[in-house]
């Protein structure tokens, strides 16, 4: 192949190329959608930047680009995500990877510009990284029609651009496509907690009392496979009608600082800040088990309990015990951070394959229009129709029109 | 028809006939049996004593045995349940039906009487009555090869025979087949208690604390169903390995000592005197709801509330208020007899095709095969086997083999 | 008492009252608000003119109003759902009560008249009845502060007045809370159309094929307890995000024209004119039992198969069975007809007890505000989150601030 | 310490040290019953045989017995399960331990002679791996008051024994108490089963149709968790009245034929060999996976397949790919081994308390009480119920006596 990359170990490709393969095989709604772009060949010729957390999912979406004509240039969006036999996979396979695991702050920016030197037409954001730097040396941006970006970090590092008029390029934000967000939280999230959940405990969740903080998408999908899984579940939320839904839905409903004191495992899902305050950890009973399920590891104070604490230890992988000074252990999962990806395998790859669909369907929508106005536009309602409409047929449901 | 009958009032048929034509069509086991049994004539020309509640299930039960070439004798098990537009029904279809709704003693003994005239060759019976009257005058009981026992209460008064070796006859105990008992209890009553409930109080039960004593199978399905309407399920156990499935399936488990204080509905179904006890009920919360899914009426200590009550009144029908001395309102549902049938329409008529297709392969056992010694007998499992065999086939399963 | 009145009977106002008292008794939100409002005053003296189906809940809100010193005149708001009990009972207490179960149009007409002639304060609207007889004498509205309208039906007539310019007078729209129609619709509907569907049929919902249309909020409460009661639920939708929720909660998703074909139980929530065609009936199997859950009797044609239908009887109350000409037999629940309403007790006390303390808030609200201007208002937010944390505190529930 | 042993190595101890106390706060009911125990002196100077798969939990049995006043003498009861860090932990705790992993034939011959040159006074045993020893240097076991067996297995070689009268030692087979099979392998097997499939797959169980081959405890317990997760579960069964379960329960039931061509996920728990046959795999869709949850690996005919298949690969760990003549893809987890066990962490540690808690009761029953004579014993009631007791106690539960 006649491809530049900067990598690891390229030795490493067959175990990544095994990887792959594996997820390949299970995305069938980008494949669907792949083979539907085939024939216009809108792709063809086009380069494509792409920083994403280099791993096998994001691996294969790179190669779909690539069979669909494109001459993809890739980095990881975080080195710590970076999966070097991934790397060296796609390196093997042509694509222009410029990614290390674990590599500083300045092979980083390298990366990132290496990857820009192919003058873009289109870019896949995670994290708004190649649009950042883009801004910082604008001449690369030339060919730029727009922008795919999948996070929510991401669109707020747009929005302030946009908000001090200094936003370049028009961007189409994924996350907020219902196709994504719709089943993300609540499938995705409620599931893939558990997994890990169990997995790193071994624990039974058959009558066990699960305390759930809050009652959003991410704690309804929390509460119903706990539930599932014979829990005793227990609901604490600050908002009267979801509180008042969570008592009709069957569960029990009681402010934190009594729930505190009867559950055997916690999990907030609540996307604030100290959900679970230092008073709350301290009043656990012997041997509860807590873990976070949002976004952010702020939601448990355990930052503020130095002076309650006798030891921590990791005495399982991934779980750590905090001797209390009144002598009970408590256990914090993945050290407080989201559970299901930093203490298992993260979201199933079913709904990766919707949200990979979502970036592909948008990129192929921004290269086939005019080049939209500087702004932030949402997933177009049709791009959001296709997808959930192949997730249907690829599941092998017909629905009435 | 050349048969002789006495019932209320001959006019009343066509709604008994309507009554009739429904059950007809959603019995299809026994629809599928009938059907089978047509072929060999075993029953043609046989008279046949049926004693049991004379409503639209079971008269379609004596219409089966008529049309399969039997000649059918029928009074009611309890006067008070015979309905007397069922009853003018089957004497127009020619049965010799001798029953009124609300016969005295005297003229219910009259009935049995004339019935027996008949010198059946086999008897349906429930609750015994029919073989004690047999008993008395044996004369007439020269034919019988047998009798079908529909009921506990049945078969223990036929036991008390047996043990003193006064039991004339062999008699068949309908109540121990699986395809009775295993459906029946669980599915049978955990759903007709909840219509029954939310059709007299006409409240949601989502949300509700409901607190259900015993978790037999009776108590697993009333728990099941009040679950997945969305109640809270508080489970009360004497049996340690009872509480702990319960703990497992998720429920809350606590003594009724502490239940009692905390529940928004009770429902009886330990098969036990004095489940809920005066001291009970006395500590129920305000507007707390009551109910009894156990056979006897025996569950619920109100008879012992006399000095804790100011007064009792029926305040919706079946559902009495008791006034207590602490100022606090209780509301029992059906005096405490057994809510699904008491305060609503028993079990679904599905349930009862089961039941009653084991009894008509009872009968047809115990005319096809030679006499059998006297004692009793559990259903064959061949004929147990047949009839959730045709139950599977009648809702359109096929299973492996 | 020196009110005035036209009643069809006095005679009958103890076992209306009798009906009052229960619902009374758990209606706690409505009691809380009362108890608030007591102390302000701002009832005092009004006169409030009220229009609604005259039935206990709604008698009690009446007396409320009473009690809190109010001068009520009631009407119903379609003479077919008054009970002339209730309407005694009300007269009794001193309401101004002009309604008779059945009245013709003339006088019904005659009914709105005597009471506008008391120049009200605030009108209590149900289908927005009085408001248009206000706009043909609008002399009789001149102290008029606002309506709190109930249903979407009225609201839907206000707005054809404020399109034209014709609206007189600023009105609330009760039915947008959050409080009424998210507990409404999936708690309320959910639960109450079982109630009605197992009560009718007196038939297992256990192993039965449910087949619902429609997954908003009407069709998830249907399915849920559909799934409680162990019904095998599938799902119809043309939504495909909808349809694709469906899949991933567990149900079985398909177009209606298969699943007519293999469903024991039709339920259509649709809110959309023939949801269910004449092509599905006729293709349904025999004994299917069809029933609607949505607003309008339109859901289901029945009007369209004069031609495939050979008779129509009612064999059971409220159950109306077609023989179809293929000599299969299908029923309807209602006729078509909302279910739980048409063939059951309506809605769950508990849910009434909401959207009442709703109308209660509004009626206070338009007294005590300075008059709005005219047009169509949300339910005021503040007013939304009394009554939902009046209900939870009713409930006992304390939640987290 | 002054204890013997034979491992591979003592330096890593401290890893072993770590996953005992790990399990050591997680097993409450041994804990409590130790406790209990510690008074009586029983185990004071006796000396134990245990042979057992030698991992944390059952390290943390072997330990407790020291700390009752037992001298332990331990291997495992087969050297690929010999955790060697633990058998390292154990040397340092001063029990006599014999075990390494992967120790072939003949040095675990040795490992067995070693064990029993002390004269054991009690033996526990797991597939009579020492029982059988004993036989053959039966001057070894003139001290033993009993055997306590942990499985069926070796239950079945006991029991050959003695129907050919040999069996020398009276033995309680622990495997029959209800405290262990009624949670074992419902709650035990059915979730951990669930955290196996999704850890090794990734994948999400929302909306995939699951096929469950046998509706048994274990069935129960992995289609209970399979619908908790979102499954559209369809069960296979041959017993008819399991099978009407099934559909009462709100499952749908085929015949494997049928299901081998819909399903997503299939997972035998029949205890049957053969309940997935060759043509059934064949006829698979592309992508099925399949696992096994019963006890032995020939469930999945897999060897039969070898015409059928092009190729098989290890395409995760545990997930083997294998590739049909057809081009279809299918994948087997863990080979067809039991799939929570050879795929996953096996059961969680709270299943084990109870299994274990009946080990250490059944010993000191053994050492309390005189010699039994020789034969096959059940678990006694009482014991049993201590268990289930204490097991309860240990949840914070209390119930009615």
């Amino acid at each position: 192949m006649n491809n530049t990359y900067c990598i690891k170990d390229i030795s490493l490709s067959q175990e990544g190329q095994r990887k792959i393969a594996w997820v390949a095989e299970r995305m069938p709604v980008l494949n669907r959608l792949a083979k539907k772009f085939q024939e216009d060949g809108i792709f063809k010729g086009k380069k494509i930047a792409v920083s994403i957390h280099l791993e096998a999912k994001t691996a294969y979406l790179c190669l779909i680009l690539q069979k669909l004509g494109a001459e993809v240039w890739a980095t990881g969006s975080n080195p710590f995500s970076t999966k070097d036999d991934v790397a060296a996979a796609l390196a093997e396979n042509g694509i222009h990877v410029f990614a290390q695991h674990g590599a500083n702050e300045d092979v980083h920016k390298e990366e990132l510009n290496s990857l820009l030197s192919c003058h873009p037409d289109v870019v896949l954001d995670d994290g708004a990284d190649i649009c950042i730097a883009l801004h910082k040396r604008p001449e690369l941006g030339d060919n730029v029609k727009g922008i795919s970006e999948e996070t929510t970090t991401g669109v707020m590092r747009l929005k302030r651009l946009l908000d001090s008029n200094k936003l370049l390029f028009p961007a189409i934000t994924v996350n907020e496509a219902k196709s994504k967000h719709m089943f993300d939280n609540r499938y995705g999230t409620g599931q893939s907690t558990w997994t890990a959940i169990t997995h790193l405990t071994n624990m039974t969740v058959g009558g066990q009392k699960v305390v759930i903080l809050g009652y959003g998408w991410v704690g309804r999908g929390v509460a119903t496979i706990a539930r599932g899984m014979g829990g005793h579940v227990i609901i604490t939320e600050l908002d009267p009608w979801k509180a008042l839904e969570a008592v009709m839905d069957g569960y029990e409903v009681m402010p934190i600082n009594d729930a505190c004191q009867i559950g055997d495992i916690f999990i907030t899902t609540t996307g604030r800040d100290s959900a679970l305050k230092r008073e709350h950890l301290i009043n656990m009973k012997h041997g509860a088990i807590i873990g976070n399920a949002g976004h952010a590891d702020t939601e448990i104070e355990v930052d503020k309990m130095n002076s309650d604490v006798l030891s921590i230890k990791e005495v399982r992988e991934n779980i750590f015990e905090y001797k209390l000074l009144t002598g009970r252990l408590i256990y914090l999962l993945a050290n407080g951070r989201i559970v299901n990806i930093a203490g298992g395998s993260g979201h199933p790859v079913e709904i990766m394959d919707m949200s990979f669909s979502l970036q592909l369907a948008s990129l192929h929508y921004l290269l086939r229009t005019p080049k939209l106005e500087i702004g932030l536009y949402n997933v177009p309602e049709e791009i959001d129709e296709i997808v959930v409409r192949e997730k249907l047929a690829a599941e092998g449901y017909e629905i009435d029109t």
